[in-house]
C-alpha cells in the first residue's frame, strides 16, 4: 500500500498479543497505540507484553478513549467472543474514524443473531467512512471463506457441509481443559449446560453460507456432545482414560423444512486420528476439499486477522464479511 | 442485486454456449444481446444456437458494434485465449461503457506478459468506469484464487506448489486429441513445436501467485513433456497403446537466482489414476489442500464465469484480477 500502515492493538490477551508480534515482523506497518484493561500490562511496553526483544515506545494503555485519539490507519481488535460485549469497544473505534479488523467470533456474521445491532455498527462504520469486518479460522476462514470460495466453481449448490477435527493433544492446556478433555460425562454435560464448553461461531458460518450462496434454511440449531475416549491418551499435560472424555463435538445445522442443508461440525478432542478440514459441496458439480492435518487454529485465526489488515483498509465503508474481502497473505502492507 | 441484470454474451463457441445456457437457468438475468463471427451462427435466435428449448428472442449477430450499442449491466465475453486477439473486442466493449467478464487466459493476469496492453485497458476501463476480469478454472481458480485464498491463513509464505492432475478420459475427444493422446513422442514434440499442444494459463498464474504473495521470482519458465502410456487405455472415444502418448504434463516454474519457489504443473492424460488438485504451500504453517477428483474444467470454468458477474458489476472500476475481486456461488444475482 505504499505509506507506511499505523495500527493500534485493542486487547493484548494469547491471540493479541500473537497477532502484535506477526505485525511487527512485517514492514511497512508500525504499532502507534496498544489499549488492554489489566492492570498487570498497563504502563508497560508493548514489547514486554507480547514479549518482543526490542522496546516498541508504546506503552499499554487501559484507557481507550485517549489512545484512539491516536491516528491510525486501523485498530485491530481481540478482546471477546460476544458483540454485545464488545458493542461500546467498536463504537469507539468506528465514531473516532479507525478502521477495525476483530477477532470477535460474533463479528464475523452478526446479521442474524444481532440484526439491530449489525444495523447501527454498519451505519456508524459508514457515517465515519470506515469498515468493520470480524475474522478468524473458524470461523473465518475453513466454514466460510474457503467454502464460499470453493462455491465459485459450481453452477448448482444444494447443500454444504464442513467438518473440522483438530487434535486437542498438541494444543495448549487451556484448550485441552476448554474442549473437557478427562472430564466424566456428567461433569461434561454441567459444563456444556452452564456454558463453559462451546466454541463460538458455528451459527455465524451457517448464516454466511446460507445467506452468502442464498440456501434457504428456516432453522439453525447447534449440539453440543462430549467424545469419549476409546482408549487411554497421554498429552504432554494431562491424562484422559478410556470412557472419560477426550474432547468435544459440537454439530450446528442448518434446515428447511426440517430438511438439512447445512451441516458444520467441530470436533476438538485429545487423540483424534484424522485432523482435517474438509468441506463438501452437493451441487454441479458436487465437490470435496480436504486439508489434511487440519489449519492451525492459533497461528491461522493470527494470519487471518492480520492478513484482513490491507483489503479491509482499501473495502467500501461499512461492516463488511468475508464474502465482502477478497483475501490472501500480505508479506508486506 | 434487486433489479435485472442484463447480459450481452460475445462469442458463441462450446464454452460461450454453455454460459449462456447456465445464464438462462438463472432469475434476475436477461440476455439482451449475442455476438459471434460463425455465419452459421448469424440471424439466428441464440436459443437455438446454444440448445435452448425457448426462443430467447435475441439474434445472434456477427456486428459488435452494432451489438454494443445495446445497453447492458455487463458483456461476458469468451472468444480467445490470446490478448493481443482480443484486444480491440474489449476495448470496444469498454469504450461503449459495458463491464466485461472474460474466459481469455492471458486476461486473467496480464501485468506480466502485456504490461502495456495491461494498462491500455486498465486506463479505459476507468475512463469509461467499468470494470475489466478474466477468470476460469485455470487460470482463475485452481492456481489462483483458491491458492491466494489458502494463504490468507498463512503468517510466512515461503513456497507454493500446484499440481493439477485431469484424467482425459472422462473429457470430450477434442480435449483427448488436444492433449496429444495417441500420437508417437515425435509427433507430440513436433506439435508442441507448432504451439499446437499447449494449455493457456500458467504463466499468469504464476505471476498472479507471485505478485500476489510477494513471492520474488526473477525468472518463470515452462516446458510441455509428453505422458506416455505405460498400459493400453481405451476411452469412449480412442484407444492409446502401451508405450504411445496418453497426454501432456505441462510445468511452470517460477525461480529466484535458480532457486524454484513456484511449481505449477498441469497433467492431462488418459487413464490418470489419481486426478486431483493440490496446492501446498510451505510456509508457517506448511499447508496442503486437495480437492479429490479435481474441479472439471468445463463445467467450473462457465460457473466461475457467470459467478463472476455480480462482483465485477460492483467492483471498482479499472482491470482487476481474482486478487482483486471476492468470489461465490450466485443462485440469484
Amino acid at each position: 500500500m505504499g505509506s507506511t500502515v499505523r495500527v493500534i492493538q485493542y486487547g493484548i490477551g494469547p491471540i493479541g498479543a500473537h497477532i502484535v508480534r506477526l505485525i511487527a515482523a512485517k514492514k511497512n506497518v508500525q504499532i502507534v497505540g496498544a489499549i488492554d484493561i489489566d492492570p498487570a500490562k498497563a504502563g508497560q511496553d508493548l514489547a514486554r507484553v507480547v514479549g518482543l526483544e526490542e522496546d516498541t515506545g508504546v506503552m499499554v494503555s487501559p484507557d481507550a478513549e485517549e489512545v484512539l485519539r491516536t491516528p491510525a490507519d486501523i485498530v485491530v481488535h481481540s478482546t471477546s467472543s460476544y458483540l454485545t460485549d464488545v458493542r461500546e469497544q467498536l463504537l469507539r473505534c468506528l465514531t473516532t474514524g479507525h478502521n477495525v479488523v476483530s477477532s470477535c467470533e460474533e463479528l464475523s456474521y452478526p446479521l442474524r443473531k444481532h440484526p439491530e445491532l449489525s444495523k447501527e455498527l454498519d451505519e456508524a462504520a459508514k457515517r465515519n467512512n470506515v469498515t468493520l469486518h470480524g475474522t478468524g479460522v473458524n470461523p473465518g476462514f475453513v466454514m466460510d471463506k474457503l467454502a464460499l470460495t470453493l462455491s465459485s466453481v459450481c453452477q448448482r449448490v444444494e447443500r454444504v457441509s464442513v467438518r473440522r477435527i483438530v487434535d486437542a493433544s498438541k494444543r495448549r492446556l487451556p484448550l485441552q481443559k476448554k474442549v473437557g478433555a478427562g472430564m466424566s460425562e456428567s461433569e461434561f454435560r454441567s459444563q456444556v449446560g452452564a456454558g463453559r464448553i462451546k466454541h463460538h461461531g458455528l451459527p455465524e458460518s451457517a448464516g454466511l453460507i446460507a445467506d452468502g450462496m442464498n440456501i434457504e434454511v428456516d432453522e439453525i440449531s447447534e449440539t453440543i456432545e462430549p467424545v469419549m475416549a476409546s482408549a487411554d491418551v497421554t498429552t504432554e499435560y494431562l491424562r484422559v482414560k478410556r470412557g472419560e472424555v477426550a474432547g468435544v463435538r459440537q454439530i450446528c445445522k442448518g434446515t428447511m423444512r426440517g430438511e438439512e442443508k447445512l451441516h458444520l461440525e467441530l470436533q476438538m478432542y485429545v487423540g483424534a486420528l484424522d485432523p482435517a478440514d474438509t468441506i463438501r459441496i452437493k451441487g454441479t458439480p458436487d465437490l470435496t476439499l480436504t486439508i489434511p492435518g487440519g489449519t492451525h487454529g492459533d497461528l491461522a485465526t493470527v494470519a487471518a486477522v492480520v492478513n484482513a489488515i490491507p483489503p479491509v483498509i482499501q473495502a467500501q465503508p461499512g461492516l463488511k464479511t468475508v464474502a465482502d474481502i477478497p483475501v490472501k497473505f500480505y508479506e508486506v502492507f
